[in-house]
């Protein structure tokens, strides 16, 4: 396995880590001087701003761009807004060219408009990425489904599995044009007794755009927003890394932590101090 | 699909959907009394009791006992514990009998004593599995597997899916001798893509023992003790239980709700209703 070292590329932070509390330059700047080589932000990190300044910004910082976070979901209760969200997601595409994003991250959608019909959310979504593939093709930022963890499965993500996902770049893009391909989380993922063979099957295709890393903390508290600390939670993170990289990745380790009432609360240095020494120990 | 109607003994009630405020006997009587023609205990109901005793007080009220819940976990710290819930299961299986259940419904636990190897808490399940085999099938009370979300692998289930289960049947089972199944509960299942063709694969096997039922609520509020009532969420119960049916089962649909905030704050007589009310009209 590679070794995470400080100062390197291959150390991301997710800025919803942080809580988004403070202007992007901020973490930007933060996170490079607390040794973090690459960075992914957020939609509203760049909402009423200018994303060419950003962009300098963070180049600037010598940061790396890993990834945009995320789609509009794409299920929607009527066409017109399903096709607002395309639209959207389109826009957002192109801001992630300009940013230089290594891809762009769909996190799918799910129910809406009090609909049962999972299978239709499900087929929504996959005629939303089809139609966004060309767009991801010509700007060369390719598209990054992450499976959410089943518990989303209702509101946020009908994208369940690592299994499901690659199923679904197997159908939307047979010839594997090298503009679709899959988020691996650790947290949505790491319960799926099948997940070492879909990480194989996803490296052998090529399809692996990125790789988040934080904890499963037991208890877990609230469905969204308790995510642990590396090395606070029952994952085998290291274990899970082995996979990933015998199966190929070459990519950054992404830190991404959603708690609102623990780490979001504290200091944001301390935080960054912290995710350092988490992934350079223990990821 | 077959009609579900009351006074039948389809309608099954699993008595965690009170929340084990009274004794079994009033359970009974009421459920009896509302409609439901099979109960399924929790061994914590028969703590201290003569099960001889409930056991005719089951029968007397003209119910059937569709399964007994449920198993101590199997993985453990130390090989003495691991040993000791072995007896625990077996003694428990014993019970099972004498309460004329149809079935003893494994949850199955998972990482214990600080472990992060999800892949030894799985072998050390089915290790335990394949040790009461013998004593399900001398007493006459098949397994039943019951995989839990996800989102209880850190604690309650490394048996997570109904193809996980149904690997483990074939492994564990693989003559199919008649005493080793599955438990399909929607509350689990039903974010699962694959499982219309997993629920036909488990039929084509004779292996579904049961089939539960309670509704996802948007949003869920806990991990455990946030299901909501048939009807209240977004699972499409209909559809699935066409699915179970369509795979042969000729069983009965049991509600099993746990939900400290709400239906275990009701009046049980109120609760009762309720259910009857909505398995008989949307499940």
């Amino acid at each position: 396995m590679r070794t995470l070292k400080k100062n390197s590329a291959l150390l991301s932070l997710n800025t919803a880590t942080l809580g988004h509390r403070s202007p992007l330059e901020k973490v930007v700047d933060a996170a490079a001087r607390k040794g973090f080589g690459s960075i992914v932000p957020w939609r509203r990190d760049l909402e009423g701003r200018s994303v060419e300044m950003l962009a300098r910004h963070i180049r600037d910082a010598g940061l790396n761009v890993n990834a945009l976070c995320r789609s509009t979901y794409f299920p929607q209760p009527t066409p017109e807004l399903r096709k607002d969200a395309l639209e959207d997601n389109k826009r957002a595409l192109e801001t992630a060219a300009i940013l230089g994003a290594d891809c762009y991250v769909l996190v799918v959608g799910s129910l809406t408009g009090g609909s049962k019909d999972l299978a239709g959310a499900r087929q929504q979504v996959k005629d939303g990425v089809s139609e966004l593939l060309d767009t991801a093709e010509k700007l060369g930022v390719p598209l990054a489904l992450e499976p959410l963890h089943p518990m989303t499965a209702g509101d946020r993500s009908c994208l369940n599995t690592l299994g499901q996902a690659l199923n679904w770049c197997d159908e939307l893009d047979p010839d594997n044009r090298g503009c679709l391909g899959v988020a691996v989380d650790v947290y949505h993922l790491w319960w799926d007794e099948g997940l070492e063979r879909d990480i194989a099957r996803a490296g052998m295709n090529n399809r692996i755009l990125g790789y988040h890393v934080s904890d499963w903390l037991v208890p877990t508290l609230d469905l969204v927003t308790d995510r642990g600390m590396m090395g606070d939670g029952v994952i085998d993170l290291p274990g899970i890394r082995r996979w990933v990289e015998q199966a190929g990745y070459q990519g950054s380790v992404e830190v991404e932590i959603f708690s609102s009432e623990n780490w979001w609360q504290r200091d944001e240095e301390q935080v960054l101090e912290t995710c350092i020494d988490r992934i350079t120990r223990l990821c």
